[in-house]
């Protein structure tokens, strides 16, 4: 019964598979192997940007951090939501690999709305050179609460940036999860609305640790490519990455794991929602946040189930007191667990 | 025929066996992997240094760099051979890393001498708060031109860089391929000697990429943790790092994948030297830079042979004249691609 | 009628007289001279600590960034209030000198509480390697409102940061004026109450440009001296910075002057006050926050006179209409000027 | 008998008298003080350089390592001689402004040579993202040993950049002196010839602390602007800046200041030649290097004349021992005090 995370689950078996395939014989270096060219179509396909720039990066704070680094002066400050992984889970990161820029924290929660972002661009346009500059606008789809904007929601924050001339990234460390979840094609929820660079993420679903970096508009890719190397991102035995990387693509891995962790997700939603749990965040993909007695989450511990107690504290004198579970599915999370999960809940 | 660097050739078997087998179920993320727990026992083990903190990363450029950050103040400048990876192969990361610190060229060839480091280190000792402040002293073991360092020359490197309180670096991405050709112990050609930091390479000898960070006095290792996840380095799913290091310790691979390529490289240099090849450097780990006529040359890449053409111009009128080779030999290469490697020379 | 900020007025005349003095033949360079030895006495003995460092730079946002970056290590957050000037006036100067520190801004106005400050530095420490780690508290006194902190609030903010271990820095650009409001000594308001290091200000009570950084404890003195010169900061000809400071603390100029500014203000504020206008922020120091009508405003700007209409827009169609002005005094603010711009918003 | 820097002699009493006048009443800050304008207008007009960008910064480091770092990508390294001031005597400033660029050292002597210059640069061109990249050319007019490169030098050396589309930056802190040495427009010396950005000195030749950096294609004046804030060099009181760059340039003071500097070092060469000195480097400008005998530098130390001591030691057992002195020559160096240097050295 593994909740913590999306990050603590086997890597899928057809990635495994690639792997061992790729694994003959010699193979050029840093990017220059078959399976990148693989991977770059591959993408450019799915995307339908047949000129996007694809480089691929081992975790996803590199490719958050590295695509900021090339859309952001150092003098300038960056837009995100007050949750956002690159301002809380990132240490610094962000900072560091734009050489000093500030990150803007939009307030609110875990959704920017256009206004609140509007209304913080606004605010950092009085200061003349006094201030920080006016830089990226970063939009977490899904966010890290495991909501997921709607394409309107996505445009309209596009839109407030594009007035005032900013660009945008997407941190997609769950891409899939949201695009499975919406419905919509890959174009639809990037570039067709304003998106300008794409963190892609993999690992977050099936992969080992491989994320890709797609700029729409290709010219800084080299800058990108430099800053990569200059970052110790650039892979020698890239092929692995590569290898990873195609497996996802190929056979729509991606988008099944991505359609069975949320499903995995609903399932649990369902089963704590039957159980009396309250929800902090309506379950949208494969994240969730429920609130069920102490005495629940003292038997889910006991029985030995992975995931945070996000509010509130496990030992305590009230045992009907209740305590905020944070619970992510991946795709290889099963339904005995879920079932099993729920049942401890539902004892009362 | 691939000798165009170590970084080419496939994974070992045993590691990607390993891969497999840690593919099971959910581990915890971010290095809490009991696999880690072996890693960190093993190096400890091989290198008699129980406290010392063990860390791993994905590139060599991130050990150096990410360790030399630990070891240097950005006020400070980091002392090395011209050659050197870190000064001439990483883009400037060290620069990056540290917070903008200097690198010093030691003038000589790739391996320095104790008199013309003792000699760059008294230069910077007159300017006071004007020129960067003496920093750590980065020896690379084996060299960047396939030279391997005395256990002697080792001390007396390290023996100016103590006299001068500096702290002591090694770039290991060819550590077992020293190690074997010197005999010693791992202990005694590191921290014996004054080594406070190693960048202990795996991904040249048969890992997927895979490097170990190790500083035999663990003081410094959380800094290291924060520095290593500002960079972006540290893997959510590090289980996967921890298996290819657990398997590459085991059973000696690390040892017998550096003897194997150490000893095709001295079937190679044999073979050329008996072609009429002369040596740039004399063979004394896995790669050799040999020197012999175009004509050769343009033969070996008709028929498919990857390695760099260090000095000359394949094309040209001179059929005899003679061009520099550099030759990598890794742990994967055959003795039949070396004989015939070997025999395409040898027609003169 | 100058308001619009203590930095648009002239040097002080002794200071003036000085610097003329100093300009006698040669001296050492570097902040070598004889000026420089009096001014680390005098300071030392202003503020009874007979051991501290003393370093002058020519800029606040100097004296703030150098201070931090000797503090706060990059992996770390600096907690500040929102208005804080090395948060909105400093262009990421402290992310750059701090090497991509990240600042934390305090939820509130411009004095941090203590329960404020508590909750952000509990907030920050729930993360692990993963969240920047806690850094440095910065307190501006006087505030960028024109507040002045008491004894107790500041000894309650220090008491919170020493419960973490986290040093603290005063940005002390107004210092005299928040010294001469509260009629304590300077270690009364620094050291005596956990201040680790002080920004003292100068330039905007009379001096060209100058700002004395002092650290109580002298550990790091070497180290900021390494970072002042990396910055650029270390003054060639640097009589001329010693000259100020010491013309600031001869006679105590430095006091009168602040009182002069405060008192100067008070006489803004009673006759605003009396002409009928309303105040944001009550009149503590040196600067005050001022609401009346529209048509005033035009009038004053009609004059000629200088300041920052703060909220609300000088061109409107509403007379009557409540703007906001920024109002700051500096020592040289005369009471004609004054009573002429009271007058002309008494005139309704 | 002060020689031991340009930088240890007074402010020119135009400057002074200008810094006086400028001190009345209150000014705009931060550069929109009318002297700037002024400024502005003048430098323009001396460099025939109508659209040129004019920026003000306090100390000769941060002119070069701004300059630089709006010239320069952290993943690029900048071309200069191995004694150049950006390497040997700024602590790393070019490096921390850069972002982490590095410093390639053009091998010879204080003047690069073209083709050493195109060697350097061919070498880094070799190795794709894994080096740097190619940057900036920074040339030192006149030169940290008091050389003064001629325009045909000047022109050949940007050609190289020029050829590679490198920017070429001039460190010009002792501009003047070398342009009077060889009676050019400066236009003839800076953008006629290739220099896209000049760090224009004034410290050193009579000013407090001012040094103008000039971009002759002012597209990247908004971007040093915001450079400079984020450094901390913007001033809020600036016009005291203006005013001392405005005197300068005013009455040809530059000039005739230069004029004099050179002047007296030529007097004082003439004097030591025919006191049996030697020189390092032939004078060229207002420094020179210069043997003679260890006793007459013990009689020169004894009658309290200030100047480094560049080779060799003052005690010593041997009297006739030859030690060179490093003497530079300000404006306001007097004839009686070269003579009685030379006197004391004539004696033996």
């Amino acid at each position: 019964m593994f909740f913590a995370s999306d990050n603590g689950g086997p890597v899928h078996p057809q990635v495994m598979a690639l792997l061992a395939e790729a694994n003959e014989g010699h193979a050029m270096p840093y990017g220059a192997d078959a399976l990148m060219d693989e991977v770059r179509e591959r993408l450019r396909a799915v995307f339908e940007a047949p000129e996007a720039a694809v480089h691929l990066v081992a975790t996803g704070t590199a490719a958050n951090a590295l695509a900021l680094a090339t859309l952001c002066n150092p003098f300038q400050t960056v837009f995100c939501a007050p949750v956002a992984h690159i301002h809380e889970d990132e240490c610094n990161a962000p900072e560091f690999y734009t050489g000093g820029a500030k990150l803007t924290l939009v307030p609110g929660g875990d959704k920017m709305t256009p206004d609140a972002l509007a209304a913080a661009i606004a605010r950092e346009e009085t200061r003349g050179v006094h201030g920080p500059q006016r830089g990226p606008v970063s939009i977490t789809q899904a966010t890290e609460r495991g909501g997921v904007y709607t394409l309107d929601n996505l445009a309209a924050l596009a839109r407030v940036a594009k007035a005032h001339g900013l660009p945008v990234h997407m941190d997609g460390a769950r891409f899939a999860n949201a695009l499975v979840r919406l419905g919509c094609t890959p174009a639809e929820m990037t570039w067709k609305l304003g998106v300008d660079a794409l963190s892609f993420g993999g690992t977050k679903n099936g992969l080992m640790g491989v994320e890709a970096v797609i700029f729409f508009d290709p010219a800084t890719s080299w800058e990108f490519e430099l800053r990569r190397k200059r970052g110790a991102h650039l892979f020698s035995k890239h092929r692995y990455l590569s290898a990873q990387m195609a497996a996802y693509l190929r056979d729509d891995v991606w988008l099944t794991s991505a359609r069975r962790a949320n499903a995995n997700c609903a399932r649990l939603a369902d089963g704590l929602a039957r159980a009396g749990a309250e929800f902090v965040h309506a379950p949208e993909a494969n994240m969730i946040f429920a609130a069920f007695p102490r005495r629940a989450h003292q038997r889910l511990h006991e029985a030995g189930a992975k995931y945070y107690v996000w509010e509130g504290q496990l030992e305590g004198t009230d045992p009907d007191a209740p305590l905020t579970a944070r619970l992510v599915c991946d795709w290889s999370v099963t339904e005995d667990q879920i079932d099993r999960f729920v049942s401890l809940v539902a004892q009362g």
